[in-house]
């Protein structure tokens, strides 16, 4: 496998060899439960708390405020699922976007069969959600927005500090899943005003199976597991000190070099989407030209099936996706793209290119150079013939 | 760490450095995305489908009845509230028993703030739980029995196959917590009858961070977690691929050597159990003698408190808890014991060693040559002088 052409790191990426080695003794020297009374058991107590520390400080908040789960979507259906259950005396009504996650539609989804009623928010043609609308949409019993730090699938980053501000201004707690951020934009939670932030570490060459939710300090969670009460009684089940020191390796790491990280993948994620759009006739960029995640590239190629795309790109080595690895099975089109306004067919077409750590110029011209063909040689196959001024 | 030495297995075990160098090219070589489309994707999806066929024979059940989950305890949360909710048309009563684990315990309390209702069963002095009893409490309106498999700090094994034909009979669903059995014990779920079954592997030498719920093919569960739709649409979330093919290799380790194991271990236990009866007066056996997992030991030495003979210990370097882990910092004594009907006083001064793949009989003897001593040392200092006639 030639990490130079995995272009598929928004869903998951390799875990960074420096984290496998970080990780490797408390899989078997360091091996003891962090809750045993023991040395053993108190050297893996340390490595929980260090790293517990470390993640504090990325986010900067306090240690108590950051709870470690078992995964990014574990953080998000306990953060929506937990204030929701914790907050229903107050009101049921929640208010989320359409271009969200399943994580956050299927949560909220479910818990509208449990009697909470839930608004979800239309995006305009880029994915940004507007605050005007959702200023509009405040109830007095609305008890917690949830909108994403930046899209999986198109890279959109929202307005996530003035979304926390409408928020406050109407008493309203404000949940973000940041899965897709961290690594690349500003994740300090007392700046951004955030009360509920989502992330993992599986986009960012962590390992998968650990994630955080980070709580404000007095802000209401109701818990998802149940059990012996570890982290602060907020999520049971025996710490894994582990995967837990991978995370925080994996953060430090993405921290310490990013800055350097995202000028570089800025600069090829728009020589990407310039290449693409001038050698692809009848292609267009989703999402937002500038206000993207620097690692996220989304094209439709008018008139040709995005699967078929792949299969070919596959053929050489090329990792890419047509929308989120989630629902990649369904042959469904993105609903992310459905939500920008772009026609079925459109919708059908669409690919995704997401950069990451092992990413080269040599690799994004190898792409260059496959691609545009194979668009070309598919599109004469399809039955299907939109030109762009029909979208 | 001298690996002799720990009698904490039952707390967590040490990774297997099999396990480690089975999960290894995971991390960083077949790292996809198991919902991705191209070749890395595949290759992902293919371990997580190796490792299901794997564990469905073991469990002797189709692949389609093995739930991947992050740990044992949402497992058991998955297990008792997914019944629960998907079964409160039915009726809202669940049976359970006083010794489990507080991922049971703390979710039924969870389970009765919901408006259901739950019964505690009583045990003997050995642990067990009354099938005439369990007959008894039995109502139109119970919908499901929680009762563990084996006890995670006295070791009692339950008779699983009886109970699940008064379940059966009663038409009433049985889930079990097998995390404690799991390596030891059958784990036929055909043959004993079992509705839903929660296991993990990081008491067996597997990683910590992945579990299993077993949910017998049509027996209705609603999920826990919300999200992509993996896992059959049961538990969403990004497959952890190299934590299962873990697990998976951690079960394959256990059951190739289970019969020899279980002998050896057998043997050592009973050997321990033996010398600290005879070496150390006023002490008792916690549990039954025979019907007990084949690597616990648990004995209450009268007079003396637990958790200084646990920081003594610690100094020779050797390893073992007062009751769970997850309880152990809390001070109180363990409500396992008390169940027992042992007074206060009792529970408090209860140690247990579990015993493991890395114990010897020398690691043994190293115990029983440190722990008369000690707690002829600290008797002398107690306040209390109970004699054995009184409890």
């Amino acid at each position: 496998m030639n990490k130079e052409l995995y272009f598929d790191n928004a869903a998951t990426t390799a875990v960074d060899e420096r984290v496998v080695e970080a990780m490797k003794p408390y899989f078997s020297m360091t091996y003891g439960n962090p809750g045993s009374m023991h040395t053993l058991g108190l050297e893996a107590k340390e490595a929980l708390d260090s790293a517990r520390v470390m993640l504090a400080r990325f986010l900067n908040c306090s240690d108590e405020e950051v709870i470690f789960t078992g995964s990014g979507t574990e953080s998000i259906n306990m953060a929506i699922k937990g204030a929701a259950l914790a907050l229903q005396k107050k009101g049921k009504h929640i208010i989320t976007q359409k271009t969200e996650h399943p994580a956050v539609l299927e949560t909220c989804e479910y818990l509208e069969k449990q009697g909470f009623e839930v608004t979800y928010l239309d995006v305009d043609v880029y994915g940004f959600v507007s605050l005007e609308k959702l200023k509009e949409v405040m109830r007095l019993d609305t008890i917690l927005v949830s909108i994403m730090y930046a899209n999986n699938e198109i890279g959109t980053v929202q307005p996530i500090k003035e979304i926390a501000e409408v928020c406050k201004e109407n008493k309203v707690l404000f949940h973000t899943d940041a899965c897709q951020a961290a690594g690349y934009l500003d994740m300090d939670v007392k700046n951004l005003g955030i009360d509920y932030l989502s992330m993992n570490g599986s986009k960012l060459y962590g390992p998968k199976g650990v994630g955080i939710l980070y709580v404000k300090s007095g802000r209401p969670l109701s818990p998802l597991i149940h059990g012996g009460g570890q982290e602060y009684g907020k999520r049971s089940g025996t710490e894994n000190v582990p995967l837990i020191v991978g995370l925080a390796k994996a953060v430090e790491i993405a921290d310490g070099e990013r800055e350097r990280e995202v000028a570089r993948l800025t600069e090829m994620r728009d020589y990407l989407i310039r290449e693409l759009l001038k050698r692809i006739p009848k292609s267009l960029l989703n999402g937002h030209p500038t206000k993207r995640l620097p690692n996220n590239v989304n094209v439709t190629f008018l008139n040709v099936e995005g699967e078929t795309l792949l299969l070919e790109l596959d053929q050489y080595g090329i990792c890419a996706s047509t929308g989120s690895a989630c629902t990649s099975k369904t042959l469904e089109p993105s609903h992310v793209i459905l939500a920008l306004g772009r026609p079925y067919e459109v919708a059908h077409g669409s690919l995704r290119f997401s950069l990451g750590r092992y990413t080269t110029k040599e690799g994004i011209d190898k792409l260059l150079g496959i691609l545009p063909e194979t668009v070309e040689k598919y599109r004469m196959l399809s039955p299907v013939h939109l030109q762009e001024s029909q979208i």
